[in-house]
């Protein structure tokens, strides 16, 4: 069996809407990403998928992403033509050629990303991420867990400007400077990270999150088709746990620092009726209370879906009145690690709490 | 006649303390850049200043900085190890090497810093720089002026971080994305600007004034052996004016944005008792009042010297109690053309005056 494989139309509508969930809030919506490659298709365009296995060690990845806060990213939309750039900007930066692009994270828009490079640069896709879902920060993936070199990056706005990160101190350092670039173009831009060797991914990366997250949108679509409950088909699919059913009554959202940070209150509906759930976010969803006790908790995936369609819920389109369901998917195992919960678990984010899994 | 001369150790004293009067405030204190060529010079070592017409068209030029607040210049020193990195790692970008070293600014330390980098570089000063002063902003040179190439710029700080710029839309996007940079990194950053090819150094850049700061630095020193007035040898030297003497009242200062920002105000002795005079910086004084009426501005040198010493008083050091000259000096004609003073007129610096000349 070949490790390329062209991914269809229908399959990228099936990833958005799977990414979508695993972005936990995040990865920015994949609306406007999705838009632009069924325009690429239409011109007779296909993306390779490549398993992890078909890279040569010596192989090099372009990992991607639209860094920023995600609200902006509903004004100032993703184009294949700024992470192109970034991407090509890289090359010559390296005097390499990339034999391949992957997300940074398997979330949201994000997961689009790499297929908007990879139609223009004309390589395939890795099916591999290095977060299994969307996390805000440069240090909160599996590559710096792995102590992987943070550096270079190369970042590029929608104007003429584009950005090195040449080298950095430290993962913490290299988020600190390329979000400060990031935050002064307009808190939205197109980054390529530091690239990763063929050998690399296949060690350090989480593997094939790509097709993980079709099946997610195939089984949502599939539910919806047969009149099942979308949700019920998510927990199924990947093994989750429903945590609260709700209204939401009240949003308080901040875009800030180059990032999108704020809480949402839920009322209990059905057999929730009594009961509150708050949500905090930063970008993603980071740690969630039932009736002001700790629920859920990064690095656990936590989901806001809509209730009926089971579509998720970005923390940037949050609002009042909206009937959502709480579900906790659980979190790749390199993330649940010791060395994993210093880069992504709650004190991460500033939250003075261990971390007890949903599932543990 | 070569166009080539070894730079003793004495004319690089005499340069630290007129390029520390031409500084206006900024470019930060020379005393640290001096110790450090004085180390240099102890070792051995020379650095040569190169006449710009013994450029060839096609040489590269090095356009180096210390950017940043000059208040953090005080506690965090600027050192030769970092700007030889700044612009090395420029060689490296680029592919090419530098025939020659030269400021943006003959202001303060920065007069000094393409010692430090000439010194650890082997190759010569170019006497010339991009201001005849100092100014605290990326688009406020003569390149700038002249509209050339703004971009690329590289960045290094005393911890292992280091950026490029490698696109900017536009001088005022240059500023932006590498003082960002700067904050990030503490504020205080070696910086590599733009390359200049030998032939825009000649064309557009503003030529011996290392020469002639040192001139200035040795106006002051024979006037002081022959008990002379230093304040009236600067005067003298460069046909410039004596605006306000007087006493430090009052000091307000912030370094905020990268920038060192306040206000000073004097209170007049002899001649000018009774008499108030205020002055405004961005790093660099930008306008002075006196009682209350615009008395000099931007870019016309607004200098504040020790009223016995001659010597310049830094924005960073200005403190109450000091008794001070407030001495105007001629600007290079190029910022007085219309397109100058767009760049660094007093609207450039948010006042809302027609510049008119202490000279006109």
């Amino acid at each position: 069996m070949s490790a390329l494989r062209p991914v269809s139309a229908a399959e990228i509508e099936s990833l958005a809407l799977g990414a979508w969930i695993l972005g936990t809030g995040g990865g920015g919506s994949p609306y406007t990403g999705l838009l632009n490659m069924k325009k690429l298709y239409r011109r007779g365009l296909v993306v390779s998928l490549l398993d992890p296995a078909g890279l040569a060690d010596e192989d090099l990845v372009a990992v991607v992403s639209n860094m920023g806060a995600p609200l902006v990213g509903l004004e100032r939309l993703p184009d294949p033509a700024s992470i192109h750039r970034a991407v090509r900007m890289m090359e010559e930066y390296l005097g390499r050629r990339f034999r391949a692009v992957m997300s940074v994270e398997i979330g949201g828009g994000n997961a689009i990303q790499p297929f908007m490079a990879a139609a223009l640069l004309d390589v395939p896709v890795v099916d591999a991420d290095a977060m299994g879902r969307a996390f805000p920060e440069a240090q909160m993936t599996s590559f710096a867990i792995h102590d992987l070199p943070m550096f270079p990056l190369t970042l590029a706005d929608v104007r003429d400007n584009a950005v090195i990160v040449a080298r950095a101190a430290s993962w913490k350092w290299m988020e600190r400077l390329s979000r400060r670039a990031c935050v002064e173009v307009g808190s939205i831009a197109a980054t390529c990270k530091a690239p990763r060797t063929g050998r690399e991914v296949k060690e350090c990366g989480i593997l094939h999150t790509v097709t993980k997250a079709i099946r997610l949108g195939e089984a949502v679509l599939a539910a919806r088709r047969a009149h099942r409950d979308p949700v019920e088909a998510v927990i199924e699919a990947e093994g989750g746990r429903r945590l609260f059913r709700g209204k939401v009554r009240d949003v308080s959202r901040r875009t800030t620092e180059g990032f999108l940070r704020g809480r949402a209150t839920l009322d209990g509906l059905d057999d929730c009726r009594g009961h509150e759930f708050e949500v905090a976010f930063q970008n993603e969803f980071a740690v969630g209370w039932l009736d002001g006790a700790p629920r859920v908790m990064t690095p656990d995936l936590i989901c806001v879906l809509d209730s009926v369609s089971g579509e998720a819920v970005g923390t940037e389109l949050l609002r009042y009145g909206q009937r959502v369901t709480v579900v906790a998917l659980p979190a790749p195992p390199v993330l649940l690690t010791p060395k994993g919960l210093e880069h992504v678990g709650p004190r991460a984010f500033g939250y003075d709490l261990d971390f007890r899994s949903v599932f543990a």
